[in-house]
């Protein structure tokens, strides 16, 4: 940490703050400066010192310098997480594309989604189950009854499922159906919940608050990382800005300083940055070209009559043709969509 | 709801709207328009056919009409709404000041502040046991030793007390220390938490989300409504935005906006809208100005000890100035600072 | 400058860092850190120095300690600066009103304005003759049949007048005509622009860009007052933000925010900030209660027929009324609203 | 343009909205709506005319539907804008990369620079002579002394050039040597300097304003289509957000969003939208994977000593290895770089 003095503080002053760093337990180094008097500490700074010495009377700002992550950062693990799920590795060289629909509405929807998406290439399955909304008088989802469709569909066409779990107390009950546990925007400070999730040892795919920076986002995954559960997949999804055409604002720039930042694997989900169906294939393609480890699509078999997102929605077509577009894009970048295969468990 | 065409679109494109608006059982209007079309509908809109009507060749825009809540809407419920506490009433003429540490850290910290700002004039206590905290590495509060203290202190200075409730499974038992429960902005679209604060029949202080605009912020007043908890006191406690000099931006228009839109009393609390000590007087003088119904106002009896938010906690000397400033302040708005009075509970 | 490397960086990382610093003329502290090493430099850093220092390897990143403006920074200038117009001063305890139609549009709409808001209390006279515009079909001002009839019809009132200039050539036009010159916000950063009415004698009124932080703002202030012209007052008026309801966001924050960093005088002009005229009185008391030094209010005998900016314009009755509101509530501020007084100009 | 009434407004105002549309000359069509009315209107609304409706007692909110722009509209030129330069075509289906230093800051600079970024595939020659700076200490360009200098080695080795102009008055100047005319992002709403390269037969490659939406942005080419100036290239270059890693958030969405908005031409500055080096070169792949028709890449021999925007700039190393990376991946969207070719003037 540094503390910048004031312009013209006196001894006095640089004094005291040296005297509360050491009553600290740390090591304060000899000031230096011509203009402006500058002191380094260094040692395990506690939360409140900061503050403290910010309150301090000739005292201009206090500059943390160590990031205030150490599980997520790659400064502190170099090497790439990849997440082993049961058929696919998501944040190796093969880029994942998870699919389905935005909510589970019925088997026979999940079904015929499921087996499209996979035809086409995808190799997750994704669907709602509990489904946040903004407004308390749309479809919230079939719940319990959406998690056993979903388990069912996903074990027919051997796809691990990806869904969303929206409270604490939901937890254990979405990890018996779901191999890939979703926090949603929304959710991304809900600490309790990602407390919760840490304690399970099912992968989290966890989407950036629309109003969260990055280092929030890495400070989220620390919170599932510290209780144990290493396989976090980030997803960056759009954040919100004085630009209103899309929905949000799809942060590109966000995947190579997470890869820079951090040893997590980072996916992007297109469809809910834009919220426009026909804004996602371009933006899919571009986060591939920006070194994603993999998407988040929606598809629906009749995006006209989905209970949920259905602007944001590919049909069965659109979705193939995005995916014969990102094949060969794939390559171009030395890497490939990851293929479907049969999967181990029963 | 009205759907706007592009143009040159074919008269089949028309029919087809229009026919789907039939469909879902709503009258279309007669399209006009010269070089645009457009088609009105009117009846209670499905959330799903918006949507599904963007989706339709030849359509250009399609914008909603009705506001998408109704109980929070000052047009369906034209009176002021006011959450009467013990002793204290929110939302009438008289100006509320909740005050009061970020955390409780022990029973002697909050009774000498309690103390202290009762006797400035504040007429709630506000306190946190439960702490959403950014890091994993930071203080997360008392827990339920600090509801304990906080109830207690509480009664033995006469003050109804507000507390954040972080989860839906600790509602029940906040619930039973808290004269109001506290939906934190990180918590305002946590819907599974709105529904079960709404089934309390305690008074909801709802802190605006921090990427949330005006209408998510009454549609999340609209969750809890629906449950059919009538108390709900909006905060304004300060946005993200690109200025980053103050912790957040306050939006200091929010409250005139709130006060057009809904029936509920709206407050502001200065101390999180900017995260520094000394921008909190003269926000506090400017919420109170511009109409806000209270403020709340973190107090500490030294902040440069403080475990939580320490550089944003007025020491009892400046409370007590601010105090000195706002009463005058009201009284040229013809309000007045609501008087501290013994309550009628035991 | 603090330079910071990356934890593990080598010796000889540290080493060609801190020849850099020597080459540039500039003395480098010696390192120091635990885990992470830091190095702090002392003299007038250039700016292309922090850039190089960033590029080289082991640097994790630069932070700089000085503030990069002078002239307009409090800790180098800490008496306030007063502009002192004809008749009135602006920076002192007086606060002043600006106040007249957005755009000139005639003589007799000025003349009737002027009188109204003079008799109200106003003491300048606002006006628009060059009128940037977002889009090229809007009126765009009278241009110099405009400068000419504010100019008369100050003098008749006997206000100071203030009046945009959109464009370094006009500078010197506009100078013969106002007693302030206006910056727009879309200006603020016209850097050819802030140079040339930094030539002239003028006192400028320097609206903030609407995306532009605090330390932009002042340092477009230091570009003036480097041409030797001291009499700049700054104007917020509302930044851009995800909100909608209001066309801007008004940063009340700001207020004591520039309070705090610079000497200048800070003016809030509440009409551009909310672009609603039924948000300006809440917003125009809440500015002077956090500080402000005076308004900047439009008015128009009609707002209903007005040629640009009619929904922000106050009605002359609406104006009274808040200059009737704004009265005690400066009072309780220890201020007053500045009287209108004969100017001793011809 | 359709008026959305307040629930329970009164015949009377309903009235009053339907005459106010019929004195303006335009035809109010037949009011509908159930619980709230809705009045549609026809023709060509005058700019004063929504606010002054907007006014009205009983309106609740007036909604444009018209686009505000027409010349840069697809609705009104559905055919693409292919702006052609002397031996390369910007709009078409080859992808131009223009590159070269933030500043000129002497021949042999510029020369080296020029003939590495055409070695590597560049067909365009971007170079500032003047240089708008944040701050008034920091370089501002060779001036015309730079002019001379990029015309010169853009005349040497056969590329056209591409620099900024900054006022109204240099327009005449720039044009004489440069092949495009970039309006800086601070200049995207100097209305007047759009005005004045409107009127010059050059193209404009025209930056988007940090804090403009895009509606905003095709308004600001709409000024420079409306004098006769046909020739103008959209460039994104990232805008305003909370996130502050990178210097501002590049908005990818807005390449599909223009394209299915305008017919113009539109490129990214991975550069600026970034401003470090090594988040240009994903960056740029994305922007081209998202649909882009161009780069603009700041390229420097020695970015370790460059008089601006070193961070940002690559190496000719890093440059020839985006260059190859670029290649295929044009190819996997069906697209190629153009090549750099002789040029036909002398």
């Amino acid at each position: 940490m540094i503390v910048i003095m004031r312009i013209g503080c006196s001894q006095e002053e640089i004094n005291r703050v040296m005297n509360r760093i050491e009553d600290a337990g740390l090591k304060a180094h000899v000031p230096f400066g011509d203009e402006r008097i500058v002191i380094g500490l260094a040692g395990q700074v506690l939360p409140g010192l900061r503050d403290a010495l910010e309150l301090l009377p000739g005292v201009d700002q206090v500059i943390p310098i160590s990031k205030p992550y150490k599980l997520a950062s790659r400064e502190f693990h170099p090497q790439d997480t990849v997440v082993e799920l049961d058929g696919v590795a998501v944040g190796g060289n093969d880029i994942v594309v998870m699919a389905g629909p935005c909510a589970v509405e019925s088997e026979e929807q999940l079904l015929v989604t499921a087996q499209a998406v996979k035809a086409a290439g995808a190799t997750v399955l994704r669907g709602g189950a509990y489904k946040p909304r903004t407004s308390p008088y749309e479809f919230r989802g079939l719940r319990q009854a959406g998690l056993r469709i979903l388990a069912q569909v996903g074990k027919e066409t051997q796809m691990p499922v990806v869904t969303e779990v929206m409270t604490p107390e939901d937890v254990e009950l979405v990890a018996q159906y779901a191999d890939i546990l979703q926090i949603g925007s929304r959710n991304m400070q809900n600490f309790v919940l990602l407390d919760e999730v840490g304690r399970t040892r099912k992968p989290v795919l966890l989407k950036r608050g629309m109003a969260c920076n990055i280092q929030e986002w890495l400070l989220a995954a620390e919170y599932v990382l510290l209780q144990g559960n290493e396989q976090v997949i980030l997803c960056e999804r759009g954040i919100r800005t004085f630009e209103t055409y899309a929905r949000n604002t799809m942060d590109i720039t966000a995947i190579p300083i997470v890869e820079r930042l951090s040893h997590l694997p980072v996916i992007v989900d297109p469809s809910h940055a834009t919220g426009k169906w026909y804004l996602v294939p371009p933006l899919a393609l571009a986060a591939v070209a920006a070194g994603a480890d993999g998407l988040l699509i929606e598809v629906h078999p009749d995006p006209d009559v989905a209970l949920a997102d259905g602007p944001q929605s590919l049909t069965f077509d659109n979705f193939r043709l995005l995916m014969s577009q990102l094949m060969p894009l794939a390559q171009a970048r030395n890497r490939k969509i990851a293929m479907p295969r049969a999967r181990i468990k029963p």
